[in-house]
């Protein structure tokens, strides 16, 4: 047996999940193969099926054997061990990258119950390291977010902090699930300055909207939804009225900024962010020499630039899809941040991303995709 | 059987260790019952002989049935809730409080093996706070690091900073071992902010040294002794030249400057600093509603407020012990900070924490106990 006959396999986990289950897509596309690790607490097993649709009706080319799925808690390392060992290692395949998406991301949540978000952000990505360590992958991708910033309104002369840029060095962010993430980051940061073969890319969200172009898949959690927009598109079939958590925060209108990026722009950052990371390989003794902690480190900001307050989001909304929402506005909410808006620049020059479809897309993508899934729910009854 | 019949408890994690046992006399002396979990990575069980020892020689009054030790390693939950089940829910037996001193301690090594370093004092903090939870515990106190604090002279403004202040809003560590801590001190306050029947002192220890001023116990590590002091010691006794790390840095004489602090008073601070937990018990719905952050989290130094380069103490050592070291100036170590100095002005207000011993008392406790070790070590021949 070659080192050909051995088959390359992108892990990702949480890879039936909103970003995931898109970024699975993309790969596929790209003639890579895909096995996901998902353990189906916040996401649904049905969007296997929804990925093979879109990928039947787009690439019809493309076969089906390069995508595989488990399900299994990445808190349990023996678990994954027994899976890589059986499915992988026995069966001439290969795990040579990791873009881990798996996480909880309830900011009330993580106040109400820490414990439950260490457990399940920081352990898992440390189980994945030892994954790393045990079976030589080379290229991680990390699914960071924008929280790990922290309130910089908050901070002595706001201004020089916005947009947020990744070398920010003041990072406080300001609830437990911000602090996992910024941990894992951490974590990631030691592990990369231990071993010289091994790249990690940090990708940090800003808010990702939208739903795939053929509206056969998009966002599907198990829970109520918890961001703007699905809320805003749930209540415009409901007829329910939409609550804006604080109209008076120091914003040209009061409600909170952020900063919105297509799903389809998001998930395609992280197809650029592996082929830099490819590209890139191991670190040589002279890079090691030189004692640059970002020879193999990297961080990048996921997002459009562009900041729009919670109103500007409602006015789009109906503008786009020509539904009204009704809402009111009620006293702020805990942990959240007054504005949040990237600095693009470094992604731009270093993975050569730029966001190709905007908010009016994000809009009529999410409105085609919910109308499909209340359709689908209707003939299921 | 009424609540008076549950005898209580206090868990000493690492209780073998150099830190861990000089505080278990002091408890026991304060008539604490104490239970110790160690797995023996870094200490020995002959250390629990001479914990005994010392308190036969200094409190024969007391009895000894308040001592408990078990060998378990913290990474295991499920071994730790076989303990508690079996020798303290089935034996009226209660935990009230934790002091988690148990942790990997070599920033080299920490360096090279970051993922050792996230397991060992990562994992074995959250499982703590899992029996926190499962068994109603109430105050915890976390041996933590002037580490945390990073190398203040690399920001602008170094003097702002010095001595170094527990609400410093900076914190980054610069090397795996300094964000372990760092990030136990973040689910710490997260799990504070969660539960306000629980009270958590982070403990900042700057530089412990010296020994039992019975001289009949001190620091024992299983490997190669790691601080100043103790090579110091050792190197006294063997005839080898000390190597001291970095001669150029921006000090009075070129050499790295802490703030060392006599064993004596570092473990008394932990028995001001349970008392106070104890003192300030659960939190009241409103202190909750203040939303102060501060209410059942706390941070204080443990520090003698003085700083002292190496220089200084291979002097100081010579001056007490009428021992000559010698040394030689060898180029600086990866992850050294150049100075380390304590603000010790809210430990002194908040615990009543004063130190009672100096450095002399150090060396020459220090060097008693050293040459006890060895003469020890020879008889054992």
């Amino acid at each position: 047996m070659t080192v050909a006959d051995i088959k390359p396999y992108v892990l990702l986990t949480g890879g039936l999940g909103y970003i995931g289950s898109h970024t699975v897509i993309k790969l596929i596309q790209r003639h890579y193969n895909v096995v996901i690790f998902d353990n189906l607490v916040n996401s649904k097993v049905e969007t296997l099926s929804r990925i093979q649709e879109v990928l039947s009706v787009e690439s019809p080319e493309l076969s089906n054997d390069g995508l595989l799925f488990f399900q299994v808690d990445l808190r349990q390392l023996d678990d994954m061990k027994e899976i890589i060992e059986r499915e992988f290692v026995g069966k001439n395949r290969r795990i040579t990258s990791i873009i881990h998406f798996a996480g909880l991301k309830s900011v009330n949540e993580s106040v109400k119950d820490p414990l439950l978000y260490y457990d399940y952000n920081f352990v898992s990505s440390l189980n994945l390291l030892k994954l790393v360590q045990a079976y030589q992958i080379h290229h991680f991708i990390f699914s960071s977010s924008a929280t790990v910033y922290g309130d910089v309104t908050k901070f002595e002369n706001p201004s020089e902090y916005l947009p947020l840029r990744e070398n920010q060095t003041t990072k406080i962010p300001i609830n437990p699930y911000g602090n996992t993430k910024h941990l894992v980051e951490r974590l990631l940061e030691d592990y990369a300055n231990s071993n010289p073969d091994f790249q990690v890319g940090i990708l940090r969200y800003f808010n990702p909207i939208g739903a795939h172009p053929s509206h056969l898949i998009g966002e599907d959690p198990l829970n109520e939804p918890l961001n703007l927009l699905p809320i805003i598109a749930n209540y415009s079939k409901l007829n329910k009225t939409l609550k804006v958590y604080g109209g008076d925060y120091q914003t040209k209108d009061g409600t909170c900024i952020r900063d919105y990026i297509h799903i389809e722009d998001l998930s395609r950052g992280h197809v650029l962010a592996l082929n830099k990371l490819e590209l890139l390989g191991p670190i040589t003794i002279s890079q090691q020499a030189e004692l640059d902690m970002t020879v193999n480190y990297h961080e990048w900001n996921l997002g459009k630039g562009v900041g729009y307050s919670v109103l500007d989001i409602i006015k789009q909304w109906n503008k786009s899809t020509g539904i009204q929402v009704n809402y009111e506005i009620v006293p702020r909410r805990d942990g959240d941040v007054e504005i949040l808006v990237a600095d693009v620049e470094k992604s731009e020059k270093e993975l050569g991303f730029i966001c190709q479809f905007d908010l009016k897309d994000a809009c009529q993508d999410l409105w085609g995709w919910t109308s499909h899934y209340f359709n689908s729910l209707k003939l299921e009854k």
